[in-house]
């Protein structure tokens, strides 16, 4: 269990990454001289959601979701805060730590994807989220997702997440990439959805405030290599036989998370928030 | 159980019926003056699979997927049929009828899923099968899905169904269409995939001949309505607005195909054919 100075340090954090997140992608749109420069440059625009309907008057708050279309360089991102309050289902709290007893909970988190124009530049995931029932962890991570993959940028998102894991736990980068590199596979197409990055969950050292001190290093790792990346590519010109490529990634990226991905399935059965779940559904995909 | 007869004389008609359908459509093709006919009329490729790479030697048996793409009326459309046996996975013997003492089965079937160019031309699911365990049953329907649904086409495709199930039952179309109405709903969008049309299950009289003949008149009632509506459109123009909801429309498709069809996912996650299984997918979607 989490006191109230701690969730909100949470809650406040992930507001502040959010917004730091979306000032680097819209600098990224105003500098863009690429193909589609011709376009305004994209802006996010936010709209809040307030978790009422549940039948439990306990239950409580919302979350506010910022999202850029259309833009130069961003076709769809969206970068979604929420923190909720409440009691997890019955079937639900017995699979979560410290919910067993009482099932009462409080969650709070960024979630951010972003679907590219180019498919010379690489779509991105990432998440970082504090959840308080009797216990408390933190987790999150972020994982690349390129229909075209290139090693170097590969390997430069990777290093960037060991840099911030090494900064933290000796063992942290090891255990993260190969539970990011579990997570997100696709058994049926016995292939990963991306290029992998990190992943962690339940992350309860017993010091709180160097869990919250990785976790933000996480979030500014991401809003430093990611933009970085994007940046070495926007400006590139691209083929219409790239671009079918894209689609066809996005379609297996879209049966990942529709089939696979936890936090996807559980939210649309149990009634949660569909527009800031299916923000993740990229712009458009195609199985030819 | 069923004997062999009973099986070999499903499994033909199923494949008799695939090739009445894949002439009816490639018949569309050659007739479509539209907006597409300058393009070659569409022609389907065959493409069969084995069922080879189950640990059980018993298991066995494979199929033939018939695919058309990119033609004048037809986007993507496939028919499959295949004819497989061997033994349930314990998880899933439990929950089948006759299998819960003896795992073995067989099953032999035609699926079939069009995706059409125009968003005037309702696209259309329709499945009809044969299983055999220690009991034996039919099951299958058709549904139609349309972005721009028009009152007198799904009244026109419900009144086929409600013939041909009168012709064999007196409470079949009340129960089948209800059946589809529930089966083919998307609960977190709080709306149905399509219009309906009928659905059944473990469909077993005690009368194998009669059964037999209701789902060739299912299968024979689909290869009259659904290319008669598909002629009634195909020669009319659409907007590109038009275009722009069938995408969007098909992302509630792929939506409900990928987290709640429970052949889809249980052919994923147990091995299943895969190209087969998701020839379902829309060849292009949009999440906006």
């Amino acid at each position: 269990m989490s006191n109230d100075t701690e969730k909100q340090t949470a809650s406040a954090w992930f507001k502040e990454l959010r917004d730091q997140i979306c000032a680097s992608f819209e600098a990224i749109e105003d500098d863009c001289t690429g193909p589609l420069s011709n376009r305004e440059p994209g802006r996010f625009e936010r709209k809040s959601w307030q978790r009422t309907n549940q039948s439990d008057g306990a239950e409580g708050g919302g979350g506010t979701m910022s999202i850029m279309r259309g833009g130069r360089v961003f076709e769809k991102v969206g970068v979604n805060i929420s923190t909720v309050h409440g009691t997890f289902e019955p079937e639900f709290a017995k699979n979560m730590p410290g919910a067993d007893k009482d099932p009462s909970f409080f969650a709070t988190g960024v979630s951010l994807v972003a679907h590219m124009n180019s498919p010379r530049v690489p779509a991105v995931h990432m998440n970082t989220r504090f959840i308080s029932t009797q216990k408390a962890w933190f987790g999150g991570g972020a994982d690349l997702n390129t229909a075209l993959p290139i090693v170097k940028d590969t390997a430069d998102f990777h290093a960037a997440f060991k840099a911030a894991c090494h900064r933290h736990g000796d063992s942290y980068y090891e255990r993260f990439k190969k539970w990011c590199d579990e997570y997100f596979f696709i058994p049926h197409r016995n292939k990963p959805r991306g290029e992998g990055g990190i992943f962690y969950d339940q992350l309860a050292s017993g010091d709180w405030a160097a869990d919250f001190a990785f976790t933000q290093d996480v979030g500014r790792s991401f809003n430093e290599i990611y933009p970085a990346l994007v940046r070495r590519h926007m400006n590139e010109a691209w083929t219409d036989a790239e671009r079918e490529k894209l689609l066809e990634y996005r379609g297996l990226y879209a049966e990942f998370n529709l089939v696979y991905d936890r936090g996807t399935s559980f939210g649309l059965k149990t009634g949660g928030n569909v527009d800031a779940i299916l923000m993740s559904l990229p712009p458009e995909a195609k199985w030819p």
